[in-house]
């Protein structure tokens, strides 16, 4: 499949002149169209809503750069809409800054771009500003992307660890695990678990829908490195509570735990790419959950556990067994390159 | 020189764990405070004052990642504050997305990140919101740093190559081709021109200048891959225009030029990193000239040519002998991982 002039990336489609211009114009602007873009300046000129700003960054370098249920590219794209959203603002544009490996098949390339475009779509957000480097063979692996974003919070919208208070219960969107496992199985190609797919989704739309039922929702997170894990400890400690997680409650997808037993990991601590983590108001707990059901990247909410001021800046499990252990941030290394 | 507990970035220092969350708190957010920042939270949540956004991307992979006259970490902050000032805008937050090699000293990251605090402070922006990963010896080159940038349009400022008009003169705020030639020399360890240093500089308030004197400017430019040829083409198409360059008048030094003479590389394509290209009605150009060379980015600002309606969309330059030449975009590759 020719792709412009030549079939994989050159390091001259990164100088600058007209092979760049070629690489820009002819594969990359076409998915990516939008008032902005199409200037070809340095910078985008944007005018926002007025409110105050929601402003993140993420560089994805997954390996492999093509798994089961999704490719770098949705993860950049849902990667940087969700930790925009997360704050409870609404996600506008994006910033994509690619590093490309000399040698990398420009269709792959261009698989990757028309996901990015398919997910910029479905989040509603739009790329205003880009920027393309290359290096040469073996100075990266095949393909890094960087997504900033943008977004603005709506007015009285106010989330952060640091509002977490005792009482508050802890809600899941959805199974643990599902995005690294799957990355994991595609990793060291085992085949036991071919349905095993990432979860990566844009959740804008499902923090929205939170934030209309719950307007004093605490705090929100897309437990990604690190898995909900992670996440709660980050809680326990900003708010300076404990969190008493229930076992029993977790929900993971039985060829997930199997794949995880047998790889020997915990699902607590793996990263997800489409769920979050709600803190709510114990007696909003009901109707967050319900609502959140019927919502197509939330079917799968429970209530995983609750705020407690004993404990402070813990978190804990109650076991299937009833016995309480501590859930620690992680140490080391159990999953690199996972997104 | 111990740094936290290794002496290398470990695979663990991306984990989203404990050994991330210490070379976060301990080597990286100590260089950047800012109250967006010290949240911790996925995202910033930014007051701005009122008005249009500039938003603008760029990943640093240059080679080697310290060169004479900078480093890789203080490219990545002026880089992106140029890219975002060439609207006209007031650059005001950063993000910043780090790729670490496995290995890597972090005596060499904490250096990249002292430069980057300081060319941070030097711009007036601060850094608020950031993302770290690791990978594998092997999957990159030492650091790639990919830093965002937001700025702040003031009314009625309206720049753009579109704008540029037959009869417009070209300033050049300086000497061409340091930028590349500093890290051409250093790459290939030619020692005779150990006098030529990267001109690496934040040039936003060079460009508040030049709207103090001349609210009427075109378009403002920096010219980076491709050099100043790059740049001009790009305005000569965006603009519909020609545009006339004098050779005897491009600034180079003359350490510069003996480099680019026995490396067989013309100036006028290699990257600059402190330097911009302001198009300005004729009648204003005497003014911004004297100006630009009162500030310490422009100190050797000139007239390089004008803009004309004949050979529209090409660039063309009348030599020294009186030769008119065709000054194209590049083609190739010159200078990979120069920026």
């Amino acid at each position: 499949m020719p792709i412009l002039d030549h079939d994989t990336v050159q390091l001259a489609h990164g100088a600058g002149g007209r092979l760049s211009a070629d690489l820009i114009g002819r594969l990359i602007l076409p998915r990516f169209t939008s008032p902005e873009l199409d200037r070809l300046e340095d910078q985008a000129v944007l005018d926002l809503p007025p409110g105050r700003l929601a402003f993140s960054t993420d560089t994805f370098v997954v390996s492999p750069i093509f798994f089961p249920g999704g490719d770098i590219g949705e993860l950049a794209i849902n990667g940087t809409v969700n930790d925009v959203a997360m704050c409870g603002a609404g996600p506008v544009a994006l910033s994509v800054g690619f590093v490309l490996e000399e040698g990398l098949p420009l269709a792959d390339f261009h698989r990757i771009l028309c996901s990015m475009e398919a997910a910029a779509k479905r989040a509603g957000v739009r790329v205003v500003t880009g920027d393309t480097k290359v290096v040469g063979r073996g100075a990266c692996d095949r393909i890094f992307i960087n997504t900033s974003g943008l977004g603005v919070v709506p007015a009285g919208v106010e989330l952060g660890a640091g509002l977490i208070r005792p009482g508050d219960a802890v809600v899941l969107s959805g199974t643990l695990a599902d995005h690294g496992m799957a990355v994991m199985t595609a990793r060291e190609g085992l085949g036991f678990s071919s349905t095993v797919r990432s979860d990566t989704a844009a959740l804008n739309g499902l923090v929205r829908l939170i934030l209309d039922v719950c307007p004093g929702v605490r705090a929100l997170r897309d437990p990604t490195r690190g898995g909900v894990a992670t996440t709660l400890n980050e809680f326990a400690c900003a708010g300076g509570v404990g969190i008493v997680l229930e076992e029993a409650s977790l929900p993971v997808r039985p060829d997930v735990r199997g794949a995880c037993e047998i790889l020997g990991i915990d699902p607590l601590y793996v990263a997800n790419e489409g769920k979050l983590v709600a803190v709510v108001p114990a007696d909003a707990a009901e109707a967050v959950v319900a609502a959140m059901r019927g919502h197509e990247h939330g079917r799968g909410a429970v209530v995983i556990g609750k705020v407690t001021d004993e404990h402070a800046s813990r978190v804990t499990m109650i076991t299937g067994l009833g016995a309480r252990r501590i859930v620690d941030m992680p140490v080391g290394e159990q999953l690199p390159r996972i997104c």
